[in-house]
């Protein structure tokens, strides 16, 4: 499968060099090693290699969703990866499977739950900043999932329109404010899903939780530990994100 | 959608007592809060209650996927959600991805795998053990995921023959006898994964990736740590499980 | 140094199986591996052999601090020495320093800080209860240290006597409480420090703290790994402790 | 007690500017904040506050061992208070202790170890390079330890001349070559103690220690996790040192 105009490729360096770039007649990509002029990209075939004008090789891939949602980043705080896989497997989620989410920010929470939802499934995600829901749009489409996805304008602490969903997300300030609508929204048996960054929202959307007869609700931390591999001289990284955030799950009787 | 013969259900008394148990007519479950009659289960609906004959009441849940493939846990060491579901959403799998995984073991990485490639994927599991595979197929059989599943007897330091695959998922002792083979099964651009118990077998593995012109290879344990959530006096458990393998990623360019 | 009667000796199997005992004649110590006779031991040098009546074989380790300080734990929460050794040495405290501590308990930080102001310091310990003094008292007695400890009935959240010391380390429910008198009895430069299972009260100390004029605070939490360490199958201990509690530092300024 | 010429002195903005500087006449010390005139500094007491030329306060406090010890710091890596901490409490040493300690690098953790040793213990510590020693013989001038320390120019795998010590200290890239000698020159119920970034290290220590007749190894890592503590927001910190080395004890029989 050749590479063609508007693709997206991974020019991968090594580890820490890696750019997600559209392939666009004429442009051309600066690096550290020299120019990668993107007329040389077209054509080739993913796992190909492509040099700079200073003879730097690059080697040309297929870029995963998770290439792509890196690049949704911009300046706000974004679910981790880490983060993201746990929720989505303990939610129980899956092919044809209904979410509401809130907020959508970026989209790349939204972009992981409608990958997984696909084909059949759907994803309702609400922000109450219009400027984040045409961003996401972009976003989305940009990796070819938006029609999976109904973004909607509006406050979860107000209402939730869905009914019977199989899970519901959020990212919110103040989860607590829509534990209740959560829990009108979700079908029995549903999961409840929330990601906060303190321990002080989680204490209050656990609480919420208990007085709203929810059950089972379980709060953890995903802690992700890197590793300098190294024959020989094998240790985790020094530097490390030490925290991102606490996950509350919980379950609708 | 009332519970009928032949379902299976959760009871859950509380977060720590929740029973899979199927619906088979006449049958009695007991419990240390007393004995529950499945009779009385048949007709209800998932939500409802059901009471022991001393009084105590259990909710009747809808299991999830999760809930199942605990059950599936029969002395042999299984891999957990936590590292899973990381392995999952890492290897950028989805709906339609064709996976090869080994060791099979008791199914629990199958089941899931098999939940996310529906409703057109595939995931060829192999196992050097006959027992193994039955126990499996029965495992996945329960869960409604065996046809997503092609079980073989085989072992893939060895071989693998299926080609283009997306990913490979490796729970063996000794991944790095197969990487040359998981090279030849990915497609360009997919994603060999392996989970280990011991740093050694680590070492050995991204050697062995790294002489095999595999790339963008890491090294990660991820740690969950579980909190006891009380309005004033919220704190982590006291006992945590603090290790249970280290997962390697690597991308086939 | 032959061993005397009154002698305590670490009877040593192997690392879980190592046992405190107090040489008494006559006395027998009964073990899964059969009986050792005291009688035996004595006269002995620390580092020889001593046979069960089943022949099997015990060293005789003369007991570090530590190695009493475990035999001190009596059905109440006490500090891990992974927390006390941070607390000592960020205190900045030595030979010769004088220290406020409340409460008492046991007695094994009280131990461990008599231990190291030694021989010119002090340690003023306070607790509320008749009970844990005495006992604190016997401990402290058993391993020689209670002379540089003077142990007070009294509440610290009402009066510290003391003045000008050098460290105050609180161990109690509500140690913010206490924040304005360790102030007072604090020298200039002094460190307060505190040890709290829970995240609320380290919430509720540091915010008495901040309007206390106390500066360069910190809050921390000391997490201890343990390796199985086996040529070629190296990794951490499946079952840690994940949490014992947060540490609070202050500086007087 | 007043500031006096040549004292040194913590001048403390807030929790991230805080500088140790020597009190020398007409020296001027420059921050983001303005010029501090040392000369201000003299005559004043400690817990005093200081001016810049822009009205900016500083608090003029007594500096710790640990303040001065953090100074130590010049382009090798040293090992951290968190790790020295367990290493001492563990080692089971206090005043009157003879340790053996190599490297001596900057001389951090002989500064930590003759502080806890005093006033009646000394340290021999051994190192191969001249540089470093003399650069630590100036850190512990400084501090006033280096009566407690015998600064020796050798190499302990090739000879320890110490015997009958209470702690041998190993911070050096090949411990486990050091494991004979340290066994020679503990007494008998002895510690030894190791610190080493890698795994690998770990590994090859722990099995020259049990060739060598070592018994109650244990291998640990101290991981220090730091809280932002705000009332109503309060969570780990989002960066932190993920790791720094292990640390092995063993005990001679």
């Amino acid at each position: 499968m050749k590479i063609k105009q508007g693709d997206y490729v991974l020019l991968y360096l090594d580890k820490r060099r890696k750019y997600l770039v559209k392939v666009v007649p004429g442009k051309e990509f600066h690096t550290h090693k020299g120019i990668l002029r993107l007329d040389d990209v077209e054509g080739k075939e993913y796992g190909d290699i492509v040099k700079t004008h200073l003879g730097v090789s690059f080697r040309i891939l297929k870029p995963l969703l998770l290439d792509y949602v890196k690049k949704f980043k911009r300046g706000t705080q974004v679910i981790y990866p880490k983060d993201a896989a746990l929720m989505i497997v303990m939610a129980g989620i899956g092919p044809g499977s209904r979410v509401v989410e809130a907020g959508t920010g970026t989209g790349v929470l939204t972009a992981l739950l409608a990958h997984f939802v696909k084909p059949h499934g759907l994803v309702y995600s609400y922000d109450i900043s219009k400027k984040n829901l045409e961003n996401a749009k972009r976003n989305l489409k940009a990796v070819g999932l938006d029609r999976w996805v109904v973004l909607k304008l509006g406050d979860v602490t107000e209402e939730i329109e869905e009914k019977n969903v199989d899970a519901v997300f959020l990212d919110l300030p103040s989860p607590w404010l829509a534990v209740e609508n959560s829990y009108r929204a979700l079908r029995h048996g549903g999961i409840f899903v929330s990601f906060s960054p303190t321990i002080n929202q989680v204490e209050k959307t656990v609480e919420a939780l208990k007085s709203q007869d929810f059950i089972d609700y379980d709060a953890v931390e995903v802690i992700l530990r890197r590793y300098k591999v190294e024959r020989g001289s094998t240790r985790p990284e020094t530097f490390m994100i030490g925290h991102t955030g606490y996950i509350v799950f919980a379950r609708k009787p």
